[in-house]
């Protein structure tokens, strides 16, 4: 992530990885503050044997395409609603509209869930196991979504809070 | 793709892929008129061996979301600038801001090049030989930007024609 | 509608055809965490004596367009502003901007009181009853406004609290 | 309609009526040039017999907001991108976002095709045999994408003019 | 205005003429709840001595244009930020972009106070006592910002408090 | 007008203005150009009889807005759609959103004509027969769609060119 | 600044001078509240010995822009979320979209920090000493981040409460 | 410049320095595709005397911030309008929305010219020469304003071909 300020939403991509017991490594990188810094992570990941990078950022948001560019793994971007940014959209279009050439994998505002639920999907394809426990994983979204729909038939519209 | 008027923009991932020797299968899935065929498709996608999806559709589109619902593959969304579209917004949105759960790899507006290549970086993260032929193809687009800046050194800005 | 954190919001278009005397089911379908229930419940709904279909969703909203898909009745499509949209932007546009074929009733954002009124002046098409109650609520709706200039034209902008 | 300058889009929806052997009427009131008409039209519409009405407008556009407050009709509105229009901003909104208790039934920018086949369905919450037409035109929707998809399958992409 | 919640808005209006000693009205007429009263009100009010209109209204606001097309005076337009407003654009869009023949003065969103001097200006092109003291007025301004200024500088900017 | 360059949009209000009979001057006044000449002409309009000023510009627009602040006439705002303007919010915005105490009368996006009929209701403030010719200017509009309906009700909507 | 109000953010551009040693004047002009000391200030700013002019303002924002048009020297414009504001765009683009010829140097929305920033590295162009101090400063920048990636890794995301 | 497509914009910023008799070196450096490239010419640009630095970038525009990143010198950004460009707003809002401690100066869309005048400006902080050149070249500016009104004025509106 660019700024520790970011953790809030970024630790939810950190918790999704680990519920699926692959190996993180969770740190800072700043495009603008540490450009040196940024410029080693990038380019030794593949070396150290990262497989996926989830590079989170927010305003004028670098650091997803920087790093895709200095490295050659898939790289997921995830626009962050920091202060000061324009509702979001600066940090949506500065990750999403990457030139031809240099692919940046964008999810949602602040959708660092899905930053981590992508990069189990891109293991799973190579490992039976893992999509295995995506197709669980969604099984078990349509059984909360079950618990609620009963719920609420149960009791009906006017009976149920929310 | 979500309608076959897509394909001179969608034709740029299929040359991407057919370039890195990647086999691919191209067709139309279109989530608002063929409703059934889309949940065939991505419901069995997987099961035939597809490792990744990629879906571009435009306007209102719901074709990456609706594949990413049903399938536990990684789906790469296009949103595309058609006819009608509101400036490619709500291309934009209507793939990018899937709910948590359900992530959807989103590229720029038209960016199917990238989708191509964001393909490859996933399938390289287990395949050492595509990796190597991504980090070949960056160095590539760095000569092709040499070229660039020599000739217009050589010729100055006043000199070059562009 | 597409998750019960929906509720405050789509409960207004229940307590509009519940006051029109009109028989309504409330439930929960999400596009993105229960596609089959989607489809069943679509595919379904016209056979088992629903007329008209209201659904509310947020984010890159598929709920509307899927269902009007899969069924041949009319479908009113509630935009909500739920947390991480852009400003209510992704769940507008996800809604409205269906392709030529399969249409969508498109309300204001969070417009679910409006979708209720829509429904109970489709129904109206044919039953002279229940359009004569439309034309009472609107003349209902002229009363209370007339209640609020009385009020302020006999109090004075500055006498009037607000 | 608006303006005559409206036809060459709001001529869909008279197709699609027509198309489904719907007996229809086109005109033009302008709210802004013809306030009186605007009054006299909707106001004696549900009396005249009419069932639904689609009202297309540019710009700021109050027709259909307008239309659906003097009638106890469902009021189906089309934005239209007229000259000067900001990419069709102005009236989307103006015709979306109706206060709660006058709804409007809004269908995409320029989208008369979807308000012909939403008026459509409406027609068909009363009568069976248009019901099953509609239902018909889906699948012949889906028809059409089915010759798109073999087509492309049997050329290839590369083979494909498009 | 359109509704007596848009008085906390409005008011402002009012003070800034009432300030200039001229003669006002308020009252609350709601295009979509009350068009006859729209009707009656724009089309008698040149003939009760009325010499400019102020229309405020929020959401999908038609009140200034219809006003406009039912009236030959000059109407100013207040776009109000309602709740459920998509940040004022759907207010300031429906108000702002009147088709050619039929002007509407656009103040800022949420202006009201302007358009009470917007209307002093207007009195006072044929008014020299009127347009004296908009002189004065714009005269006051400047002495506040002097004021302002004078105790920032004076102060400096780490000894004052804001 | 801001720039010559304006003169195309900009001669709809002067052409409106000749068609009423009143007396008008056309210039060119850069407010980021000619800065002295901005101060002049805007602070001696009032002196030299002026009496309704109209300010069109494009871009970053401060013409409108800095010949408010200098006289105390009503002007009036014309947003023009320059090249390189993003379609025209730039111009929109910097003429529109004025801060409390400077009010522009703004119209829509190249609404020249419109803003010359606001001069002319203006004007008919103090000017019965001002007055009267705009009303007979709008019973104008209501013949020219008179002609339209006519046309189109006669030809009916397939035997209408347009 | 246009008015007192800017002063917190503007704070921040005086607070980064000050830091590195720079004298600097900090007052409020306002381009429509006080034209005349606008004129003033801007044409005598270089002969007084001013170097960089820093202006900030919200809305409608004039100022810079006509610092610009008035003064050869180099202005960057602060574009400030006032309230009113439409999100910040009103003023982002009434700074930014300067028409040829009169440049301003804006920076991110309450962006006055880097506003300070950008009159330092400016003045360093001539000045060795700044320079350095510059760099030092991104040094700086480049420790604190350090800090805070040495403090994550130690702790991990789980053990960092933010 | 990111691309030599960026040329036909870029090349205004160097005929206007050329104009003022500065030296400048004009190449091609791609943040995305060369990024070794990006950091030697970055980090080397002081030490070998340039003083200011213009990058013109279009989409996700990351080399003006990248620059700003690794080098203490005044560095202009020139958001560009390329194709597959959302009508500037990616480029804007990546360039213009830099976080706190690394300032870049934005111009407008494509405003090349203006980024040039502005590296004059702040070469002229240390140079009277260059800023009494500036100080003429805005009167240059003006007159070129005098013959457009001068004309106008002679030939009246109407006799003004454009």
């Amino acid at each position: 992530m660019g700024s520790d300020s970011d953790l809030p939403v970024m630790r939810k991509a950190a918790a999704i990885l680990t519920g699926f017991d692959i190996e993180i490594e969770v740190t800072v990188v700043s495009a603008h503050r540490t450009p040196d810094r940024l410029f080693d992570y990038a380019k030794n990941a593949a070396g150290r044997g990262v497989q996926v990078i989830i590079a989170g950022a927010g305003g004028a948001a670098h650091l997803p395409g920087m790093v895709a560019s200095l490295s050659p793994l898939p790289v997921i971007g995830v626009p962050i609603l920091s202060s000061n940014s324009i509702d979001g959209w600066d940090s949506i279009l500065s990750i999403l509209q990457m030139p031809g050439g240099i692919p940046v994998a964008t999810v949602a505002l602040d959708g660092a869930k899905n930053a981590g639920l992508l990069a189990v999907r891109i293991l799973g394809t190579a490992d039976e196991n893992i999509r295995q426990k995506m197709a669980a994983y969604q099984e078990e979204l349509r059984g909360q979504v079950q618990i609620k729909y009963e719920r609420l038939e149960k009791n009906g519209w006017q009976g149920t809070r929310n």
